[in-house]
């Protein structure tokens, strides 16, 4: 279409487009207006050349147009957080229950697992019952009730960016730090809080391979932030190793009841601290080493744990799991030799428990929530022959011995 | 008036009254379809039999809907704070700035000098230029810009206040807990604060003479409160002595400016850290001891001294107070004895004070902002003959010998 490769040009050329041009394609192509064929140039050039930071903001803002805004003015100082996504990385899970408890309102929209990496809403079905896909202000009522309530991304936020994301997909231009900046805070702006907490994780976990993209990531998207009226800050999070223990949607959720059960001192634990702390101090405007004492006393004293349950209860949960102890392992990996932990293949270990049922490939797949991987060991911990490194959770023994073949191949240890 | 008799006589007879009767009757007596010696049978039967709990909620209403109500939506959590009032009670011009520098929004309406107390707006009108009276949006703007405004209430604000108060006055009603419960709380909640810290001051220099009335007084406000859904508590406050050393508009403003410049750890100080901390934890939902240390904090880093400065330029007024010498007295009251301070006449104080021309008694008097009364001792202080009991800012030695000979009849020393 020739007003696209007119725009794909101005950007190959550096001219400035206006936001009009801007709205103008992205909506056109979301009212299937364009075809995906007649959209990739604009796609092409944003990726090959990027756009200044205000006509990123106008890229986002013209996503944000697409679909619906939700309005939480009847809740204050609504905290959203967001991360770019990790293996092992629940702190969602952890992090929202803890600022519901403090009082900080939390609205947060979650996704399914994408990917090598797992989806809250997809952990969250673990408890038997809860309902991820619930009525705005129904939602809205239970922040009232309980300071905090996930739920499934709305398919009316951004409407563009889904349609925007699957193209990317499919055309090998999802690595492009524009693309990824305007795709999370479309959705963030459409979703309304106005405090963001952003987590961007970088390392052989995480899309972000290096820390220098990581804060670039992180700087366009406060910009676009700040462009919206909105308090971003960025975290970075390294994740050369899977954050917590526990991969695989029922055991990622243990092993965030154990974290705030207190049993758990792991680096999910440490992250989540972080990033609650963030949340609290930016709502409650009070300096972050007082925010990180009631974060800590939160834990300590249960009132995150029991706002965790309320909040299962409250959305249909069966409240079982706080209780369950993990089941002996379908198969345990041992190490075949003496040395240190150097390192892993972080988002492989991702992919290989996606692909034991527990991430959804097609839209009509049955996820298996009681798959997964428990890796046992950190970087620098020193092994000897047959310790165990992983446990393995499959359907079957045959499952378990491919996963099993696949793990050693990710740990490396000298 | 029949009707205003019968609803006496229901009073009389413990029948309930119903909303839409009390709505009517003040909405009538506004409006002044009811004459004030109609009303009075109504007010008397108040006063003497007391009102239910959820009566005296609809009294409280039916005031608040004869005005305006303040829309303060679009500002978040604001804290407003109320004095039942005593002698030397400067602690507004303290908290204020200490709550707004800490980021709790105080949208805070202040009144004149009232019979022996002291006016916040008259205290802050010895900064020369310093507007009260400012539009509401203007007052919502600055509070946005600064964290926190004083501005004078509003005469349409619960306009049947003050035409009740002004009968209540003339007819000897004015000790009624009901009666002064609802008028406090009506103009606080058209007022449009979600959270509301009272400060009920008893003894010998508060409208309140003893701490059983107070805490019903208190109690009363906050169940009135808790049915308009707003959060409300009272903090009890004695008051057997001045609150602070000085008395009188301007000597109180260059107090509150010395305990923000962490010069004076008095019990002027003390009161107005135990306030603010309780406004500072209800609108960050945090517990006191943090939210005292937050508020001593803004003290000793001068934060709130830079804040009430930013909020008096704002408003207009001159910054020369801050610098400003105390002035030599134009006379020194020495003690005629030896001996220990057993105690204060403290409302006398405060109505030899309130006649220096420091609060106006008809409406077109004009305040005399430099006179005052600066009480050198305390209760239990020990003085020598000599020592000196009082500094008298007069107009005049005539006026000065005057005042002299009055406030030794109010100190006591054995």
């Amino acid at each position: 279409m020739e007003s696209v490769e007119r725009l794909a040009n101005k950007i190959k050329n550096k001219v400035v487009l206006a936001k009009e041009e801007i709205y103008e394609i992205i909506k056109n192509y979301t009212d299937n207006l364009i075809s995906d064929d007649d959209f990739l140039p604009f796609l092409r050039a944003v990726y090959k050349y990027g756009l200044t930071d205000k006509e990123l903001f106008y890229l986002t803002m013209a996503m944000v147009e697409t679909g619906k805004k939700l309005d939480l003015k009847e809740l204050k100082n609504v905290v959203d957080k967001h991360s770019t996504g990790g293996v092992s990385d629940t702190t969602t899970l952890i992090v929202v229950p803890i600022c519901a408890s403090l009082k900080t309102n939390m609205l947060k929209l979650s996704g399914r697992g994408l990917g090598f990496t797992g989806g809250t809403c997809d952990k969250l079905e673990s408890f038997k019952g809860y309902k991820t896909e619930l009525p705005i202000n129904e939602a809205i009522n239970l922040v009232k009730q309980n300071g905090g309530c996930i739920l499934t991304t709305s398919k009316e936020l951004s409407p563009a960016d889904k349609k925007i994301y699957a193209l990317r997909n499919k055309s090998g231009l999802v690595d492009s730090i524009p693309l990824i900046a305007s795709s999370i805070m479309s959705k963030k702006i459409a979703g309304g809080a106005n405090i963001i907490v952003l987590d961007v994780k970088y390392g052989n976990g995480a899309f972000m391979k290096d820390k220098k993209s990581a804060i670039l990531l992180g700087k366009k998207m406060k910009k676009i932030g700040k462009y919206a009226n909105k308090k971003v800050i960025f975290v970075l999070g390294k994740m050369n190793q899977p954050l917590g223990y526990n991969i695989g949607p029922k055991l990622e959720t243990m092993e965030a009841i154990s974290v705030l059960k207190g049993e758990s001192k792991s680096s999910l634990y440490k992250e989540s601290v972080k990033l609650a702390t963030h949340c609290v101090r930016l709502s409650k405007h009070i300096p972050y080493f007082i925010a990180k004492y009631l974060v800590k006393k939160s834990i300590k004293n249960k009132s995150a744990l029991n706002k965790l349950k309320k909040m299962v209860s409250c959305q249909g949960g069966s409240l079982d799991l706080f209780d369950e102890k993990y089941k002996k392992p379908t198969l345990i990996v041992k190490s075949q030799t003496n040395g240190v932990v150097k390192g892993f293949n972080t988002k492989e270990i991702g992919e290989i428990v996606a692909n034991m049922g527990t991430v959804k490939i097609e839209n009509d797949d049955v996820i298996n929530y009681e798959n997964g991987v428990i890796t046992l060991q950190k970087i620098n911990d020193k092994v000897k022959i047959n310790d165990p490194l992983f446990y393995i959770y499959a359907n079957d023994m045959n499952m378990a011995e491919s996963v099993k073949m696949q793990l050693l191949k990710c740990i490396e240890i000298k």
